[in-house]
């Protein structure tokens, strides 16, 4: 497309933003349909379709099926734009052990306000539905229940994983999945069938902590690759780096990295498998975010793209149905014997009546309308406590947009050190995640990341306090 | 004790065999009181002490607290010995992966007759009553019961392991624990903590093949330690090695070795620990068979003479209770820490709800019941599997006693090849362990593994055409 052209989609999506701004439009409202401001403001219905989609990428319409565009949680506007990082560009071994411990530990604190680990709220979850379904399992399947369910795992289960999958844009086949104990299992057999000891693997930065332990327990360097906090990993700095390293696998999460919550735009997705299948490189992709996109629609993921059986894709229920039922999957690609056998040497099987409740659950129906419910409400928080910490946080400080999940990445201006703020808050009762939990070489000294699925006055105290916190809290060196 | 005295022990035991060989004392009987033998055949009350606790050593008898000694199932008498194991002298690459994985799989198939795979038969679970708990343990914690339960794990569970840890020699506090998907997960974490890739890692020859696998997949070298088919590890061997070789951790069942089923003598495991300790090399103890004793008594752990945390103790009740719930647990030691971190960034944490199911049942009582009622069980199938056994194999067949468990190892003579034997029982329709999945370098070419814990006439039909296929086996090169 020409840059005029280009040019004019964004002029009048900045005008419909201006509505938004100036409270014309609120928060939840429907925007004019398209032909209708086609009408309105003289411009082609293509243009106005255009300037929709960008508002929709950027988080701040969604559209919804059979009823037009709707304003989504107002973002704070006055919110600075994070950067693309810049991480080292040599692979490191990783050590962020101690302290995830720490931060994990200590969500078992009820007297703590739990803005730590990324666990859901279990008022978003189908906590009695599922439990019905759990007993049933166990009524109906007697003995049957208590035997391994060995891999690939529930067969009914692999098929309702397989049927959901043409929504993100790959049409899985229940034989192409394997059931795990969890996304992290996932991650970690991923790992185990692809790399060897010593190698090393390009992942985002900042990074899921759970994966650059997974690293450093299998021995295995990471390569941080600079992350839009918009679009995701950079894929001219990873194709640079392509060339400059030995890189044995790439580990990524295009629909929505924990912590940036950033949606990687699905020519990208192409883009970047095509680049690996080039150089048979093996994309390992953490998909477990991918259902709680704000707006409205399923994400495709890079496996849709994939022809050459490289790319490994990896989710679970946790963050959305159940993380105390530890069920997860992997669709291994050309890796599937290997995953296979590691899985038989890990833990020998999942959980049965689990994997039987969850596949019982989904063939019922209602997952959709469930996900519809969640995603909206996460929209919300992420946007109400974004806005919190803008309005209590030192000036300077910039929050990144999330376009899906629950986690808020929150950078503080001044090279405030966000070690020391953890410690302060932890005394103060609150727990958080240090931006060097997220960071093979424990970078993001002055970032950190806040759990979004709690919202009440009580969270709304504890940002303030923390907002308190972070001003008297001193720079590192 | 002098030769003198040790072989009138041996002879009044001898004598007490010879009554129960001749049909004179049957299964399950009562034999004569220590006092009235003494009388009745003029030795001392000490010598009819000792040659009972022989025959019980071996199996042949059982102690009954408050009742006295009983005949156990009688093993069948013309069962020749089976040898000490002569493992090569070097550690090796483990490569069992592909045969293992058939063989599980094929355990998920209705139309074999499963003697491969040890998974308990469900007729031996308490499956109604724990899934009771699981249903109510749902209801009671609603939400509760769907969020993470991080490592170390549920407090109660770990309160019941550690009361009943007495029972096995030492006293384990819940803070030792740290409860695991299953035992495999607790050997897992134990070498991730203790080995780095490369490492040589000692272990019994047999060895069970999950162990074999997580070797490999770790990327660690299995050192197979010539192994006693009665006392298991041969310590003089383990001594020679370790000044031979560069080992790094010793990983083995003193009680119930999978496949041999032999109980290593508590003086024995105390110069296990202390020889070890002397080197500072870590004791990795499965002890997943620990609770299942024909002899009636819980078996000491190594762990139970470890003074400087040097032993990590693991199990799980995947044998005796619910192998489809996935819990088991591991008592570090000095890993704490690192096995809590390995653990967290495996799989994050274990199924919360059968968590909670176990730890009620153990709280309500009848587990010990349960276990004794089990135990006899699995010694009468595993000697009357072993009859079939030497009843339709071909003449020279010998076959493993068992003090625990519920397998049988197998010798065929003249050279056998058990992997051919394999592929054609399970063209007859029986899934059976060929020996090679028990050592890292596939030898036990002429052994299989025999689940012994179904019987029925299909079993026995199946042993007979077993017998005769082993007759028809060519033998290996």
């Amino acid at each position: 497309m020409s840059q005029a052209v280009a040019h004019r989609y964004e002029q009048v999506a900045r005008r419909v933003q201006g509505l938004v701004e100036s409270g014309t439009l609120r928060t939840g409202d429907r925007v004019p349909s398209v032909r209708q401001l086609s009408r309105d403001w003289g411009v082609s219905i293509n243009t106005v379709l255009e300037a929709y989609r960008l508002l929709e990428d950027e988080g701040r319409l969604e559209a919804r099926p059979q009823s037009g565009y709707y304003v989504t949680e107002r973002f704070p506007a006055d919110s600075g734009q994070l950067e693309v990082t810049r991480p080292p560009a040599r692979p490191s071994l990783v050590g962020v052990d101690a302290l995830v411990l720490q931060v994990l530990q200590d969500t078992r604190d009820p007297r703590l306000v739990q803005l730590g680990a990324a666990c859901p709220n279990p008022e978003f979850l189908p906590v009695g539905r599922l439990d019905r379904f759990l007993a049933a399992a166990a009524r109906r399947l007697g003995a049957e229940g208590h035997v391994y369910l060995l891999s690939p795992g529930h067969a009914e289960l692999r098929a309702q994983i397989a049927r959901r999958s043409v929504a993100a844009g790959c049409s899985l086949t229940p034989e192409d999945l394997v059931i795990t104990s969890g996304c992290l299992e996932a991650l970690n057999l991923a790992l185990r069938a692809v790399c060897k000891p010593g190698d090393t693997v390009a992942v985002e930065s900042p990074c899921y902590f759970g994966v650059l332990q997974a690293l450093q327990h299998q021995n295995l360097r990471a390569l941080e690759i600079p992350t839009h906090p918009r679009t995701g990993l950079s894929l001219d700095a990873l194709r640079f780096a392509l060339e400059q390293q030995d890189v044995r696998a790439v580990l990524a999460s295009p629909n929505f990295n924990n912590p940036l919550g950033c949606r990687m735009p699905d020519r990208h997705k192409e883009e970047l498998v095509d680049l690996l299948a080039d150089r048979d490189i093996p994309l390992i992709e953490d998909d477990i975010f991918g259902d709680l996109s704000y707006s409205g629609d399923r994400p495709s993921v890079c496996r849709a793209y994939d022809r050459k059986g490289l790319v490994v894709l990896c989710s679970s229920f946790s963050k959305d149905l159940a993380p105390g039922y530890r069920v997860g999957w992997i669709a291994p690609g050309r890796f599937r014997d290997r995953v296979m056998q590691v899985k038989s040497s890990s833990t020998i099987a999942t959980a049965t009546l689990p994997q039987v409740a969850l596949a019982d659950y989904l063939a019922a129906g209602g997952y959709d309308r469930h996900l519809r419910r969640v995603r909206r409400a996460y929209a919300r928080q992420v946007a109400t406590v974004a806005r919190a910490v803008l309005t209590f946080f030192p000036e300077g400080t910039r929050v990144s947009r999330p376009q899906g999940g629950f986690v808020l990445w929150v950078e503080m201006p001044g090279r405030r050190d966000s070690l020391v703020l953890y410690e302060r808050a932890l005394e103060a009762g609150i727990n958080l995640a240090p931006g060097p939990m997220f960071s093979a070489r424990q970078g993001f000294r002055n970032f950190l990341r806040l759990n979004c699925t709690w919202w009440s006055e009580r969270v709304e105290r504890a940002l303030a306090l923390l907002g308190t916190l972070a001003a008297d809290t001193p720079a590192f060196e």
